[in-house]
């Protein structure tokens, strides 16, 4: 920590000399060799800190963590997002949760499920602990990629707080991989994603795998659990009811809202702090919306329905946090883990964006981001600062009074403490740059408002942009793109065009000489 | 009259009715041969009569209307809108206006400039007027379009209204065809597009015109006025500064503004009621900003430097109505004439949707659409529901008191009036269908959230979207497609998917043998 903060000391001195000095374009600072190098903000982190602070002296407490995950959610479909009922499924409660707090615009994922789940968890790349796509049915690992992660709930429960997960894991469902086996105290909720478990009942979509005893057995034998499953950390692994039916389905996202409305009002009555990840089941297909909500968004399709059921459960679970008096100690983070799977189309989202689940183009990882804490973050704020979801891992360390230090210094971090960016009055974003993976391929960056791909995906049917696609070299240039010009990436713009494409590809660079000194893991996948 | 009112008797009688039948896919009502088909809203009607009743025995007058049109301005431009910051330019005044009222999210304009303001003015799609494209240097019509048509303006003005163009023009600059020919009382602004303009001084984008004398002396011998104009009705017309710099170009705009401002003050002192079309000339390529707001967008871009311009001014007009004391007795509508105009790119906008100006895709004719007043229109309305700007046409009637038989009986009118829409505290739309034309040709339609193509236009050239694209026949069948499902328009559903793509092309073949009865005007564009 010495280091650290003879750095800091020094970065405090920053702001009157470089009012004398040309602005760098590239602002980030490196601050020890395995983490990613963050734009100092120092003013705006000791503002933040002093209003937790005061907050603590307050409630006597630190302060709890919610995060909503919506699966396949689109950018364009919540209504704070341009998308509402103009895209057929009105979302009056995430547009109430973005108007409470923060609305980012550049929020990023990975670009699909595991990669950017297990990401959130650890801080780091997909690419580094080698979830580098989803586990799907009949895949064999070579090695348990958790076996030497630290896990956020991990690092929160050591330090007092109740780490809890319900709904949809997908990061691995053997012993020693399940959410309770890697640092959550609870765990409440299905494995797999929906599609998997649906499509072992659902006999109009799938009748050859359905109404087929012998291949359906076959099926069984590798895929994925269709049980609602409850286990405690060090404790019991239950198997509840399994899915039946497409209306057991269709009921396992409301089952799931009130475990955590349960818990919530437990918890907040109890003395630790907790952290909940409530990971929604839907909106990846096979959507089958709860009876409550099928035919009643505008469209009336099961995918708009069931964005209408998510939006009505996620007002309940903030209506759970406000009754049980908790919400205005409670960060809330609502977002997506990747854009939506246009493959499943009509049972898929909407992006304004280039491509989709499954591609590096801007449709497959830039997500809704809403942060919001009553009394912490003023309400109606909006910001296209970067923002990986890997940065939740820093803002949970910190809130939670984690100090860095405790994370093994073998290894690289990706994340970058993003507290004050979320949490200041007028919050400025301290990441430079994301990256993009897609496998084990670094594809691209986004360095301010300029994108760089060196590889792309491209979709090789019409309209589909991800089963059938391909991965490609862009040539000998990268294929560079202005965001606030061209948000689509479809008018690459090269050194004629842009002065910084050498910089920005020349940050490309530097991240992947990384990997030569903390080299990837793999796990076979 | 008198049929029009027991039309309107019987339709009083219907709800009743048709609470026990199953409800019409298609709901409109023709009730004349020569008007567009509506849908029927009786009690919203009367809410809204009443309530512009009371709002008139209090002033003692009636409404005023201004009109704020935007060239060329993308759908995703405004921040309100999805864009703002995120892509490279907030617009705090015009998120500021929408939130004020009501937020059209399906609001349509034709694809091209000349086809959208003529049609707005006379209520009638282009290819009615002759209007079916832009007048450009060179074009000789063989007929003033305007010689038979009757105004908005003209019926306002004859109302009482005093009638106020400011700023772009582009529907005919020979006598007879000036807006103060044509129906308002006064005129101050420009003919042209700013390029048309622009094009003469800029030397660095166009060398081969500014500095050679034979081929500048042969345009300006065909190519349109650069001088700021004032005319008024039957009264002499002057020609102020001619623009000689690209600094002239970049101080337009202001110049306009600060006039807007100024009639404002004054008529608002004054006894009549207002109607003013306030139409930028900017964000039309090529852009160049001015000084006050150069290099202070996000993005720092010519185009967006010049959102930032706008934006302002539309603040500052605003402003001027709040000041003078008429806000509340105004109706403002923002919009823009047509989508981004790409092959300008990057002096273009941005649109989610597919195409853009010069096509009936959604990126053509999709448009912001902002309807504010406040103590009429409830703060933090959005609607999804169908408006044609030409719809504006019937709404300024309303306000103004003057009855749809004021109209000639010899023609078509292509317009509703959504008076009650805008202004009822949860206003429905009346339109079920809005019609899409390029030229001469009948291209699409939008019924609810279906859109048929029977046409499209494609681009030859990647990523252009106007002057290298080309009309293409779509085949044996429509190209159909759900807009909640699909809003890219990029997934075509026919019979297979949606049973409604028979019930729709029946619309379009409807349209269609409107033409029959009522033949287009030809003036040779």
């Amino acid at each position: 920590m010495k280091r650290l903060t003879t750095l800091l000391l020094l970065l405090c001195c920053l702001p009157a000399a470089s009012a004398e000095q040309p602005p760098r374009f590239d602002r980030s600072v490196q601050t020890a060799e395995n983490f990613e190098a963050a734009i100092p903000r120092p003013q705006q982190d000791q503002a933040v800190a002093a209003k937790l602070a005061r907050l603590q002296a307050k409630t006597g407490r630190r302060p709890n963590i919610v995060w909503l995950v919506v699966d396949d959610l689109g950018y364009g479909d919540p209504g704070c997002y341009g998308g509402g009922a103009t895209v057929g499924a009105s979302t009056p409660n995430i547009d109430q949760l973005a108007a409470s707090g923060l609305r980012l615009t550049s929020c990023y994922a990975q670009q699909t499920c595991t990669p950017t789940r297990s990401a959130v968890l650890t801080g780091r790349l997909p690419v580094r602990t080698g979830l580098v796509r989803p586990i799907l049915a009949g895949d064999k690992i070579t090695a348990n990629p958790w076996a030497d992660e630290v896990s956020l709930p991990a690092l929160l429960s050591d330090a007092g707080y109740f780490t809890l997960l319900t709904g949809k894991w997908h990061v691995g469902e053997s012993e020693g991989m399940r959410p309770h086996d890697v640092g959550f105290d609870e765990y409440y909720g299905y494995y797999p994603a929906q599609k998997e478990i649906s499509q072992r009942v659902d006999d109009r979509r799938f009748p050859g795998l359905v109404l087929n005893p012998e291949r359906l057995a076959a099926f069984e034998a590798v895929g994925p659990s269709d049980r609602l499953t409850h286990g405690r950390k060090g404790g019991p692994t239950e198997e509840l009811a399994a899915i039946e039916s497409t209306d057991d389905m269709a009921a396992a996202d409301q089952t799931l809202t009130d475990f955590t409305i349960k818990r919530i009002k437990e918890l907040a009555a109890g003395d630790q702090p907790f952290f909940i990840e409530h990971c929604f089941m839907k909106v990846h297909c096979d959507n089958f919306p709860h009876p409550d909500h099928a035919g009643r968004s505008e469209a009336k399709y099961p995918y708009k329905d069931s964005i209408r059921e998510v939006d009505a459960q996620v007002g309940a679970i903030v209506a759970a946090l406000d009754q049980a008096g908790v919400r205005e100690n409670t960060l809330i983070f609502f977002t997506s883990d990747n854009g939506p799977q246009m493959d499943a189309w009509p049972d898929a989202g909407y992006t304004p964006f280039r491509g989709a689940k499954g591609t590096t183009w801007e449709g497959g990882v830039r997500v809704p981001g809403v942060a919001s804490w009553p009394g912490v973050i003023p309400a109606g704020r909006v910001s296209d600062g970067l923002f990986d979801l890997m940065d939740l891992f820093g803002v949970g360390l910190n809130l939670a009074g984690v100090a860095s230090d405790k994370l093994p210094g073998d290894r690289y971090y990706d994340y970058i403490d993003q507290a004050s960016f979320l949490l200041a009055d007028d919050g400025q974003s301290k990441r430079e740059t994301v990256y993009f993976w897609w496998g084990k391929e670094l594809m691209a960056c986004r360095m301010k408002e300029y994108k760089a791909h060196v590889k792309v995906v491209i979709a090789e049917a019409p309209h589909m942009h991800i089963d059938l696609a391909t991965v490609r070299d862009v040539g000998l240039a990268p294929w560079f793109f202005n965001l606030y010009l061209d948000p689509k990436e479809e008018m690459t713009v090269g050194h004629r065009l842009d002065p910084w494409m050498a910089t920005v590809s020349g940050k490309l660079k530097a991240h992947g000489a990384t990997f030569k000194k903390y080299p990837p893991k793999s796990i076979g996948l």
